[in-house]
């Protein structure tokens, strides 16, 4: 079914060391993997045979669910592993955690972990692949993939990533989506314009090639191509980095209005959840200029090409 | 394996709008996966390659599992989306959820959630088959399905339920269980008797056509053909609707010494889970009057019949 | 694939009644097992279109995997039940709850509660065949089964268990994996040697043929061909029946250094999950005399043989 795809890496633990050409190559699975999911029966026997476990020890049912379609999708049996009501809280160490877990002989795990890091560190203990689905304020890896498959679909003519001007906005100190889709962006040619109040947009990130830092949203979003406004975590908003909501909303809101500013054809993204009226504007999410609800079809092929391409696909 | 069934819904949300012949068609298929689950391999072909998710905004271990074992047994794969834990919490809108969730691609959404309607308004948010498997006080129509099945065994040589009388005792007016039984039987040509306290029996059920309210149980169950008896929630027992604990036993238990002014044939059912010797007396719940593990049994088949006749089925 | 076992038992509910001709029959199928976990494709269609349900009413995420994957392994469908979250929580009975459950129609259930003689009630009430994954103090046979196997896997040379000394170290009060070890080891000719403090070391089992107590931990491993050291459960530890952590850590905390008093060739055992340092020394738990890794590696497998016995390799 699949084209040969030359994808040399045994783990997804961040994109940094992944070319341009091995993202495109996934890309290029990401399409097939569409193509499955627009047939009546969504199903193919890729992975047959293989077994899948799902290691979240921080909770996340959507991105969770997301992987467990990817993996059933395509033949594959899936095993949940919620690290709440495991050993570990039983002072078990991490690595002997991960050693009885793998046990199980999993052909590949999928980890989210509040420690940055953590995946990077499973990938040492076990002989499976892992997929970073998410550590600490580090990395998010496919999610930056499917934001970027997004933009690749070429919504409105927009063809390759080489002079296009990404602007994220919002609270990017916490964020590993906005991490993860800087490093993907600039590495394909875009730029990356990092707007928000000074206190959430660290000064070493405006330092790395191709990223610029700008406070004012109007002033950022001009000529943008794509803009993407994080979601602002409630619980945070108690610690003292933060303007009030309404002073939040007032200057970082990204509405109909602001987009003005930007490319006439630019695209609005949100990596959801979203909270409608206060990172973005309700009636503008849901405007012929957002892709958000592409970004959210997209999860499901994206993550089935990424287990098909470390556990089928891979150069050897 | 099947024959033909005529059934012309994409949903079912509940029955008001199902014919009595789709009502027996549905049963029909049902007795063809009573066979199945009679077989010593207990596993059917008939759903391959779909997948159905559960959506349980309202936790139900037992009603979850039934569908997905009638969804496994047919083939299908499942997905669990237990909604305590997923971005709803966080503050999102429960479309964008949904919106979130079918990306999945899902075939079927079974749902369950406090507030009455919600499956109808997600079904407008879907290409996806919805069935409810509960909503508020409003329907709850496997229950009623399997219930209603039970009694078409034809248990003590009862035939069909045009004359016949229908009596439920206890907490009607919380309860979907209530309000699709009543809708069920007297759609079929039986009549229904509400019994219980005044101000657990809502007066405008009482106008509906077939249905009567009796406050006294003994007279209630006068020449009744089956006799069930509703759920004692211990949490709403403080709200001030209720009698006190013994009051309510001594008024309302449904007793072998009850039965007895019932027809000699009577059925005795519960929907469970019982509370014994509270809203029934235990030694009948374990009686030869009783058909409650034969309700208990039914569950599987019925939700089996249910999802094999929207998804595959159907009328087109 | 597998040679004809002689299992008469329909259930594993403990292995007091299980020959050791039985039990040797089940590791030979474990053997075949191993080999399966070593292929590159770890599935085998065995238990095709069975049913296997979990049914933990006590929580223990890795033991429940690592059944879940043994079944998978084998082509089973696994429907989970986590006993929290359910009906018995609302005041129903245990066996209206099996009763409910059991209309599920599972070939299988593994059953894990808090209470002595559960899982033997359960099987009063089914047809289905019961697995203990754990009762109370009582019994949890796979995990003996699985600590028999490692030291019948012959590291070192050890050749059967007649004539071989067991010692195992700890909380042997508390602990339903000593119990069902006590047992197996004894029947099938070990001797076995229980250390640890007066309070923790229950008198009737000193009693026991072929058991011993000790309370000085060096002499307790005299000529050990094993030596296994149980969790130390730091909940129990306020109880007023243990010393001082320190206290513990002093006097039986196996070392390296107490293990120059056993057999040179003596294995290290742990039944997981460990406290390094505190009931066992961290190096000594990853040194060469250690198999507990092997005996983490050999739970699938062995419940892989388990779940065969029963459902496929029974005698009839």
């Amino acid at each position: 079914m699949m084209e040969a795809v030359q994808i040399r890496h045994r783990h997804l633990l961040d994109l940094e060391d992944w070319s341009a050409s091995e993202i495109e190559s996934l890309w290029r699975t990401t399409d097939a993997m569409v193509e499955v999911m627009q047939r009546k029966v969504k199903k193919v026997p890729a992975l047959q045979g293989l077994t899948i476990v799902t290691l979240f020890f921080e909770n996340s049912t959507r991105t969770r669910l997301s992987f467990e379609r990817a993996a059933k999708a395509q033949s594959a049996e899936v095993l949940n592993f919620a690290a709440g009501g495991s050993s570990l809280s039983k002072g078990e160490s991490l690595k002997d955690t991960l050693k009885a877990i793998d046990a199980m002989q999993a052909d590949l795990y999928v980890v989210r972990h509040g420690v940055a890091g953590t995946p990077h560190q499973l990938s040492r203990w076990t002989d499976a692949a892992i997929v970073n689905a998410g550590d600490g304020r580090r990395a998010h890896p496919t999610q930056a993939l499917l934001d970027g498959y997004t933009f690749r679909q070429g919504f409105r003519g927009f063809d390759g990533f080489r002079g296009k001007r990404l602007v994220i906005v919002g609270d990017v100190m916490h964020s590993r989506v906005a991490r993860s889709n800087i490093g993907l962006w600039t590495k394909l040619g875009a730029e990356v314009v990092l707007c928000g109040p000074r206190t959430l947009l660290p000064t070493e990130l405006g330092h790395w090639p191709g990223v610029q830092r700008c406070f004012r949203l109007e002033e950022a979003v001009e000529g943008a191509h794509a803009v993407m406004a994080l979601r602002m975590q409630r619980e945070r908003m108690q610690s003292g980095l933060f303007p009030s909501l309404s002073e939040y909303q007032a200057r970082y809101q990204l509405t109909a209005k602001v987009m003005e500013h930007a490319h006439p054809d630019a695209l609005v993204m949100h990596p959801g959840p979203m909270n409608r009226d206060v990172e973005i504007e309700g009636v503008l999410a849901d405007s012929p200029r957002s892709v958000i609800e592409q970004q959210v079809a997209n999860g499901v092929p994206v993550r089935m090409a990424v287990l098909y391409s470390l556990l089928v696909g891979r150069a050897r």
